[in-house]
């Protein structure tokens, strides 16, 4: 039934041709909070759909199913009631669970010889911690290296620096995965956001070609042509009557030229924007100092936690010190609340049903293609997905 | 599945048998906003279950479906980025649809040349300016004259003028159709209402004795018989101990007489009471200088706007601005807020289920019956409805 | 197709296995309001997953389904129109019922000949007053005496006063039922309430042998053995640092020697905990002047009332103000507040699905098939229970 249903949603087509999946691509690392938020107490999560619960002890990271075996309490309800164990009790009746292997280890109420000890088990999650973020694998494979599946600028924090902030989006994932760098939106969503004030309109009506990453991680987008403004035919131009816009382009609006910038030329820098899977879009700067990293975390069906994640190259103390104060004042308010949330409005407002894609899609089409051939699926899924697809 | 469901809702029986449908007849103009809603921005609305942006440009108003066809998002967040061109833009690629016919006029990040252009069209629907009101067309059929589908107290602004305003019920359309005009609540009901404070008890018990109207359009109902006052066997009178009722029948307690009253005899009207297709209900008084309609339009399945539309004569500037002043320090409170709030709390506590009809009911039976044989339908469908009924 | 879900519902398989019913049983006496929340206005509730209107007139309760056979209106919006007669009538056209009988004695708005009079009937519930609560009868047989279904401590008013209060619980009243008594949850999740504040560890790892009660209407359990500390290889202690529990048992706490205390030798208290049909638990204290029943009112699948009765013995009305203060000031806090709250919030965190059954849930076992096998039923659900156990 469920399946049928699902087969008849026009909204679901576009997906289901490639077998993207509602809640995510299970066999990838996401982070699911910054590091500041998870302190002494064990937190409940949600993750591609699942109930987690995470704590530290003595300095370690622990990821459980947030639900108890036993009477079916959320563990996150718990407490780590042996430090240094690594062990998390239920608020009910004290099954104690050992976070690095899900084994129960303790059923409290029971007395230490309890017969059901270490004849349970629950699902243990592998979670790290890195660049100011708490990292969960939900997969049912063996996690990958954390720092091979994301870019560099994440990757690297001896060379760069990253702070994270992140907001819930009330609505699927994949939107935000086809609103970002291969969808020609910001252009006109953004035209008018702080970020880009008094600097000239970005160049729109481009052709995309989109070039695989040579790691196999992701894409990069050439874009070709494009004009910054158009007449168009019994309504006059497009952008109008922009006076204001006298500054010459610099940070995000600079977007020509890279092959001869800094970041490619000192730095290295093979593309300015790419997209990575599972669901992440990196954006540059010419002067290959800093990158913004978005990403898209599935949560449930209808939520999405946006990271926002800034990284700075490191360059000396006194520098890091000034992107930091830069941050606060400004590129955190600019960018990350007022650039960011122009999407959020729209995407939470999108009512699923079919599309009609073109020109400005070609990205789109390539990316959703792109992820449906390269993702990693849980084997034996790997095949199946080929069918449908 | 929906199909089945549906019959075997005891709360639909009775209108299913007269196939009257959940979402309302749609081949009608429907009041959706007053007039001065509408300002500069485009707006979001529902109607008959649909969403559908309303929007003023060059003082011409258009309306179409509330959903870009290219990736989902609502227009209602656009803008009219050419004014006087009648068209409204996506917010999210500035896809440009002309308003008069609901042709995409434009691709923005595509550019003037995109192919796409004029290859797509979205549903419009007729809109007007009436009386204060935006009114929409809903109907799949050419739209009739709004002016021969409503009483002409709203149609005819030249010898009338009208003060609308409207609360949302939270309940299906049929509910208020129900309690209006031809069902013997408002006796109960609104017996201690302040519009009807000091008068004496309106009569009960009625026979109500149906006659369409000759335009077709609805019905009014003679009633015959009924009393002010009765004693019950075993209970007690009804009404009780009402010593405050020392004053004569006024106003809306005016029932008696029309024939005689200055509202037939000097302005030829043919009933003081009457209800319209596709639901509404006129109440006029004996000085034939003020009528009330009110209107109920469906929203969604549980949401119904109740229109109050006041009616006055025009009999000069004076008395023009006395009626608004009046209306504004007692009408508007007394019988817009107090007397029809009534209504909602009672409606709003339906719990739809079996019916047992009774004398009380005559009015309604009748008017279930009008309905269903009379009510414009989508062109096959009425063969199918007569077939059903 | 509901069938078939319930039946693959991994949360209701230990249930239906007995057959205790999501939505309670419903042959039994329910308190639903305290006394003094039912003042002359006619109240709405819910019990069993049911609307019912309840009011007192000239002295005498009433309980009827909350729904006007009519137009479908709730009853409790409406009024005792004839005091003293024991009716109530429909807000909406004066429909008027017999609460003795269910009987319609009047349609007002029909007149008093009105043909459909004493054709209607809706049903009514049994219903009294008693101990300071209102309680209902949701069964389909006729109703057992309030008095022999309760521990005396509520049903011998002479002997005892009670003092109730209820809070509502967002979740299924099984939960509630497993929690009580005979779980050894209490041990672990109240270790640190306010009520045991000083006092020494309850003790854990007991063995629960359940005898039933002479009367059938509940269980005992003996409690065997336990200890009050034990050592967790490799996690440590528990409890751990209690510095704090210099107290000697007392209250709630004391809980060894029941054989040798006043309660038994003196009163004749048989035990110092029972749990009794449908869904009570009842504690006592050595000096047998005092106990506490808390009861499981489901009102539907999703919400549960849980009633705190707190009951002494009376002895003096000096002594039974310094009760009441005793209440105000630390009980009423201390238990029904603080102590009952951590239950509330594990229980309300309680994700349905399998469980996994150990010692400690001895009791919950033993209650679960007593339930089955002893609560009344409707005749005829008897046998097709047993088959499905």
């Amino acid at each position: 039934m469920a399946q049928v249903e699902r087969e008849q949603d026009p909204g679901e087509l576009p997906y289901r041709a490639h077998n993207i999946p509602k809640l995510g691509f299970a066999e990838y690392w996401y982070p699911i909070v910054t590091s500041r938020e998870l302190k002494a107490k064990p937190k409940g999560v949600r993750l591609l759909g699942r109930d987690i619960v995470i704590y530290r002890d003595a300095g370690k990271l622990y990821a459980l199913d947030d639900r108890c075996p036993h009477r079916g309490v959320k563990l996150s309800l718990g407490e780590c009631l042996y430090k240094g164990t690594g062990t998390i009790s239920c608020p009910y009746h004290g099954w104690t669970f050992d976070g690095a292997n899900g084994k129960l280890v303790a059923a409290i109420m029971d007395g230490p010889e309890a017969p059901i000890t270490r004849k349970v088990t629950i699902r243990h999650y592998p979670i790290r911690e890195h660049a100011g973020m708490i990292w969960l694998w939900g997969g049912e494979t063996e996690p990958s290296r954390l720092e091979e599946d994301i870019p560099e600028w994440i990757a690297d924090q001896q060379t760069f620096f990253s702070m994270p902030m992140y907001t819930d989006y009330a609505c699927n994932w994949r939107w935000l995965v086809d609103n970002w760098g291969n969808d020609q939106h910001a252009q006109y969503v953004h035209r008018k956001s702080p970020e880009l004030f008094f600097q000239p309109q970005l160049p729109f009506n481009l052709t995309i070609e989109p070039k695989p990453l040579p790691n196999g991680r992701g894409m990069a987008f050439k874009r070709i042509g494009g004009v910054t403004s158009a007449e168009f035919p019994g309504l006059g131009r497009f952008p109008n009557n922009e006076w204001w816009r006298f500054m010459k382009p610099r940070g995000r609006g600079n977007i020509r030229g890279f092959e001869n910038s800094k970041a490619h030329k000192v730095y290295g820098i093979p593309n300015q924007s790419e997209v990575w899977l599972p669901g992440m879009v990196l954006v540059g700067r010419l002067h290959g100092e800093y990158a913004l990293v978005q990403l898209a975390v599935p949560i449930d069906e209808n939520t999405t936690r946006c990271f926002n994640i800034n990284n700075f190259r490191r360059t000396g103390k006194l520098v890091e010190w000034f992107d930091r104060l830069h941050y606060y004042l400004w590129r955190g308010w600019a960018h990350d609340r007022i650039f960011s949330d122009q999407d959020k409005v729209l995407l939470e407002a999108v009512i699923p049903g079919p599309e009609r894609l073109s020109k400005s899609d070609l990205g789109v089409i390539a990316w959703r293609k792109f992820m449906g051939s390269n993702a990693r699926r849980p084997p034996g899924l790997k095949e199946a997905a080929r069918d449908v697809a």
